[in-house]
This record gives C-alpha cells, structure tokens and sequence, in this order.
C-alpha cells in the first residue's frame, strides 16, 4: 500500500530530526525506551527558544505573573485532593485469549459483539480504571517509607503554593503564577512522535481571578495564546480553535478550549485553555485544612479565587515547529542544475542557530581569521555557527535544512583585495528567499539582531 | 545552648528564602516532601541566571561544545551498565530493638561495641546495601511492564546518546556533550536546606578526548570552572580545591577534584570535576553491543574517546550565592535613624531583578505614568520591577533584602517642575553602596546593560 502524502512527510520529519540531532529516541542504544525522546544540539536549542519566549512574554513582560519551579516528586495527598489518585485513569481491558491489555476503546465492536484486536478472541474482561501515573517509593526505612508520584500535570505545584506565593508576591487580583517543567503519564500508547509521549514538559499558567471575571479572562487567553503561536511562526491558518462541549469538558470546568493545529498526523491539541473555577484551590483548602483564600481589600471579603489555566505542551510546540517549518523547494547546486532543496522555514527568533559563518576557502588563512573575527563578533548577541568545510554551496544546504536564518560568507572582497571599496563587507544570506546582499562587518550585529528579536 | 554564629546565619538565610520567595518547602501545605522544594517567584529568576549563564559559557560562546536534553525516565540496561543498578548505595543497618534503619556510619561506637543512635540498643543486623535510585513501573500490561529508573545523574543519557551526537554534530576530539536537568537520589538524610535533596538539577559536562590529553584537561576544566564561580559573584576566597585521594576517587577516574563551598554548615561540595577515563563509553559498548568508538582521520584509528567531567549542582550553586550574598548592614531609616539593613549582595548577572523602578509617590499621576514609561523602556533588555507603595526608604529596603541590584526613582524633578535642567532625569541608586546618582532616562538602557551583563 502506497502511504499517504501526510504520511510521507511525516517520515521526512522523523527522519531529519534524528539525521540532524533535533531528537533522538531515548536509550536507543538499548532498544530505546517506549514513549522517552531525548532531545540533541539542535533540539535542545529550539526547546529552549520556546521555553525562553513564553517566560518573557508570560512573566518578564508583565507586571500581573510570577514564576516558580516546583519539584517533580509529589505527596500523595496533593494528587488525592485534585482527584488524579482516584480518576486520573484510562479503562482497560483484558483478552482472557491471548493475554493482552488494550485501552477500552481500542475493543472492536462488530454487531454489538465485542472483540479482541490482537486474536478477534471474544472473551474479554470488563474495563477497569488504569491510573496514569508514575509511582516511587521514597525514604530508606522499609516502615517509613512511602509513595510519591511523579506530577501527571505542573499545575498542582502551583495550586499548592498559591497561598506562600500570594504572600510574597504581593499581588492583588487578577494575577497568574506561572511554570515551565517536566510531568509524567505512563500513556498505555504513545504515539505520533514525541506528541504523545510519558515524559513531557509543560508551560503553565494559573491565572487567579474573581468568580465574575472568569468567563471574559478565559476569552482573553484564549486570544493571548494564539498570538503567541503566531509569534513564534506558526501560521494561523494551521491553528485551530475547539470549543469543548460540556460532555467533554472536566465537570468543574465552565468552559474549556483547545487550541488545535494541522500536524501531517492529524489536528491534535496543541494547548488546552481551561476556566477551573475554584476547584482546586478548594480542593486542597479542605483535604490541607489550610486556608487558601484571598483577603478583598476594596470589599473586605475572603474568597477562594477562580482560575483559567492556558496550558501548553513544549514538546507539542516543538513538534509543530518542525512539521510548519519542513519545505522542500528547487535550488541550484554547484553546477547550476537544480536539486530538492530541504529547508526549515523557522522563525528567525524560534531558529536554533542564528547564523552561520563561512570563510570562502578554509586553506587561505586570512579568510579564516575574517570569518572568526565575525564570529567573535556576533557570539554576544546570538547562537552562531562556524563552518569552513566543503563547496559554499553544500555549507549553504547543510544550513538551510536545519533553518539557520542567516550566513555571512567572507571572500576575497572582504580583505580588500579586489577592489577597496569592498573591504570589510561581507555575503548576507537569507535562509527561506537565498537572497544575498553586501553589508559592512560592523553593521551585521544591528542587522542581525533586528531581525532575530 | 546558644547557637553558633554560623547556625544562626543559616536559620537566617532560610528564613529570608521563605518570607521573600526564594524557597520553600515542598507539598507544604500537606506537612512537606522530605528533601523536595519548590522554587518561588525570586529563586527560579536566580535559578535561570546561574542556568542561562552556564549554558552561555558552556555552549554557546565555544565551538567544541554541543548541548543536548535527555530524558529523566531511563532504561534499567543504561544504568546497569553503568554500574549504578549494582554500586549506587549506602551500607544500612536495622536496629532489632526499636525498628529503626540507620545508615551505617550513623551507628554509635563506644569501645568497640555498637550502639543504636535511637534507643542505645546493641542488637543491630550487618550492614546491607541500600539502592539509592527511585524505581518506578512502565507501561500498561502487567506482563510488558518494566522497571524505568529516576536518572541518578544527567551523565548517563549523554554518554548513550554519543554516537548520535558525534554523527550529527560532526566534532573533532576533544569536544563537549553539555546538559541541563533534573536527577534524583533517594537518600536516606536528605539535609542542609537544598544542600542534599531527593529531587536536585545538575549541569553536567562530558568532554571527550584522546587518552594523552585526559590530565591535562583535568587541570584546564578544574580552572574554567573555578573561573566560572568568580564569574557569577562567589568570592574566590570561599572556594576551595580538594584533590580527592586514591582511596575515594570511583576506581575508574585517575584524577578527580572537588571544588568546594565555605557554607555555613560547613565546607562542602559544590562541583566534582573527574576524569573517568574511557569507563562509561566502554561500559555501555560491552553491554549494548554497539560501538561506541571515534574515527581518528589522521591516525586512520578507531578510539574509545577518555572522558573529563565537571558536574555542578544549580542547587547548591543557587544555595551558595544566597549565602554568599546574605549580608547585615546599618542604614538610617525614614526619619534619619540607624537600624539594620539586610542586603542580599548578588552579582548584576545574577540578581533576580536587575532594577526595581519607583514613582515618589503613588497618587501623583504623572510620576506614576512616567514610572510605566521607564519600565516600558528597560524591560526588553532585563527583568525589572514596579512598585509604587510604601515609603520610598521602606521600597529601597525590600529590594535590597531580595538583592535586587539597582533602584530608578522618579521624582518631581524628573518631571521637570523644579529646575527645567533636571526635566528627564532619574535618581539611580546602587544596592550595595546606596550610592545615588542622576542619570538623564534616555542613557538608562546603555547604563544598566553595561553593569548587569
């Protein structure tokens, strides 16, 4: 059977990320470990652009969010007050057949009789609940010891340390606290690339309202989040707006959206925009029997805030990156006849390298020294790359399939030995139009860092 | 009994992490996580600096370095090939009479006969080993799951992702595989505030070379590191170099120092630099079956690369700048009166806030609006902070006391009522010399930029 076109690029996708070191599967020497990716030099640098980017324009760039970094490790007791302990699962099956544990829904049902996908064995268990989180034990003491669960969301930590960050911070309502960490879901099936995996990481915002400004904040990040995806560079047209209908939404939920993108594996969640109302924070006011309410100077009343939680996944937005920027197109190689061209089409603020340089020849020393010099030069300001090996041509390609925005090649005409008027100006090369333009050394950093910010 | 001098700056410097958000203790609310904490509002700032500046001199200002992210959750051969699944672990003893399990060195001496620290019980078992790794289960079906280790070091998943890296990055020995994450011991006294956690982050560098280079880099990476801590502000005269002795050295390492702290509970560990000769790389070639070798092109040799490691905790490194920084001077206060002054004496690069921005007063519109408008102005280029209640002396104290580095102050001055000459002009104050000077507003950004950066 011939695969699909979206299937296709898919294979593409996976296999540049690996080819180039954006992501590897986890302990693969070893078999790898199921649902696990470990993120190489190119990936890292892409995680951490996103990271970066949503911590200045969530909490740097207002005066109404802080920051904080809870621990993984979790009391039980947290995850029993937000409900995780007891509902926090997927309902399983067993096929008394031949042994297999399937999700519930992976049952097929034909004529109102139910089967086994793996035998087509009839004899199936009733679906029972699966919880979805990790389990450890803590402590040495064998009588001391207890469990501790890895967090299945960052947003607990917060709820939590509402009241200690409340204090410090000072903040009148309306406010957020905002997280950036790892969580864990032992997912029964992870698929689609890093999209579905067991350890992932999370941007989360709880931002902290009036019951009556619920219902109008949550409209507001909405809006807010999509801005950010464009942002970043990812074109609106793939970004999609669900409104999650009540059957669906988490009961304590008055209205919750997702924010949804075209991956070549289908439209999938990217971000959930969730109001909470006051569930948590009363959760864990009356399991902690602490008080977790907010003291209203204007009205003189306590209340239990309300929350709207804009949750996203940076490995999702990772991944929606990768996949928006893959293209191919025709470009000439060293001859003047035209190949395929694979290129990254990231936004230059997104793009794990800013710049490459290039000195001509590697064997002329002056161009050498030229070009580390501008390396030296642009290092302050962003991620820079130094290549001096191969034709122009292939160190121009290698670039452009991992979406270095920019290269700088220095040629003879940059020492001046062609014609004087030229000495100390440089190639400047644009990624996604290769258009080239000669620009003094000692404006590159303006340019560049205009362009990149 | 008093307390000691150094006991009691502890008590201090814990306090103070509390009641300004630098640190406080996890699952709080629910009586705690032993050795887990959460960071607030003004550590995970600090955090991010020491994180952000190491990854700066580490990654992006060299070219032998690459930087990759691994996963947390690790396959059980990783870490049996590693020799953590039989080695990592402490000597327990049970105390049969009152249940307690000790660690061995804790158990009580006296002439020759040992003595349960607890209940002086004499009836302890041998010692037996104690894994310190947590251990948690994988997957849904009873029959496929397996058993998924906590890393107990970021170290691993850069030595099993080697070959990847060395393909994609196309490096030359000796260079660099960095990485920033979180690790996880189970030990049986966690203690000293962050000191010794459960839950901690490290940034670890492996950097690979030929087996003649590996003393040498030794002493170039011990060096680099020492510089690194100066850098960032830790005096260099509480920073002291231990050559660890054969007798502790891990039996694969043929050189490893400790670059320790002068806390106030003691002199500790705040980095261990070590050359672990090819152990690692050779290790998990025996067990995986692949190899793990470097093409030598000029020598036309294959080699199993020699490896240095310096690996620093961010968590100590973030402890010891905090009390480092702690500091008590004597300020007069609003009405001329000397009292005490705490200052958290950061270096600018590592301040959670580089400048705290006040109007004089909150209730004169004008300077309010011109206040925003200087925030506005520094924020794209640092985080800074508006506050606009209380006495202006009590918001220069607050600052101080989070270490923030500089305060704007606009005044009736700045809006030019008095003297048309000072019309755009801030008062700019120094934390640590209360030094004031004024300061047209337009050269702030070039003025703040030179002293944070």
């Amino acid at each position: 059977m011939n695969k699909s076109p979206d299937a296709q690029r898919m294979e593409k996708i996976v296999s540049l990320c690996k080819r180039r070191g954006f992501i590897f599967q986890s302990s693969e020497i070893y078999g790898g470990l199921s649902g696990c990716w470990d993120y190489g030099p190119l990936g890292v640098e892409l995680k951490r652009n996103v990271k970066n980017y949503w911590w200045r324009v969530m909490v740097h760039e207002r005066d109404d969010i802080v920051g904080m970094d809870g621990a993984i490790l979790t009391h039980p007791e947290v995850l029993k007050a937000s409900g995780h302990v007891e509902g926090f699962s997927d309902p399983m099956v067993d096929c008394r057949t031949c042994k297999a544990r399937l999700r519930a829904d992976q049952v097929i049902e034909k004529k109102g009789i139910q089967q086994c996908p793996n035998c087509s064995g009839r004899d199936l268990t009733q679906p029972r609940p699966f919880n979805l989180m990790f389990q450890t034990q803590m402590g040495a003491a064998a009588d001391e010891s207890s469990i501790a669960y890895l967090r299945p969301e960052t947003a607990q930590s917060i709820f939590v340390q509402f009241k200690n960050i409340l204090e410090v911070s000072r903040k009148k309502l309306p406010f957020g606290i905002a997280q950036i960490g790892k969580a864990f879901r032992n997912e029964i099936n992870p698929r689609n690339f890093t999209f579905r995996s067991r350890e992932f990481e999370q941007m989360e915002l709880e931002y902290f309202c009036r019951p009556e400004e619920g219902m109008e904040l949550l409209e507001y990040w909405k809006e807010e989040r999509l801005k950010f995806y464009e942002n970043i560079g990812i074109s609106r047209d793939r970004l999609h707006v669900k409104t999650v209908p009540d059957e669906e939404r988490a009961f304590y939920s008055r209205g919750t959206y997702d924010i949804e993108y075209d991956f070549p594996f289908g439209r999938q969640e990217l971000e959930g925009v969730a109001y909470r109302t006051d569930y948590d924070l009363s959760q864990h006011q009356k399991a902690s029997g602490k008080s977790l309410e907010y003291f209203d100077e204007e009205t003189k009343q306590r209340l239990v805030p309300h929350v709207v939680e804009p949750s996203a996944g940076v490995d999702r937005t990772v991944l929606a990156l990768i996949c928006g920027a893959y293209s191919e197109d025709e470009a000439p190689d060293e001859k003047g006849k035209m190949e395929t061209r694979i290129v990254l089409r990231f936004h230059p603020r997104m793009a794990p390298i800013k710049c490459a340089v290039f000195p001509l020849l590697k064997n002329k020393e002056p161009l050498v020294a030229k070009a580390k010099e501008i390396v030296d030069l642009l290092r302050p300001h962003m991620h820079v790359f130094y290549d001096e090996s191969g034709a122009i041509g292939r160190r121009y390609r290698r670039q452009d399939e991992i979406g270095t925005s920019f290269g700088v090649t220095v040629d003879f005409e940059t020492l001046g030995e062609k014609d004087a008027a030229l000495r100390d100006t440089v190639t400047l090369r644009e990624r996604d139009s290769m258009k080239q333009e000669r620009v003094p050394v000692k404006d590159l950093p303006g340019i560049l860092v205009s362009r990149i910010s």
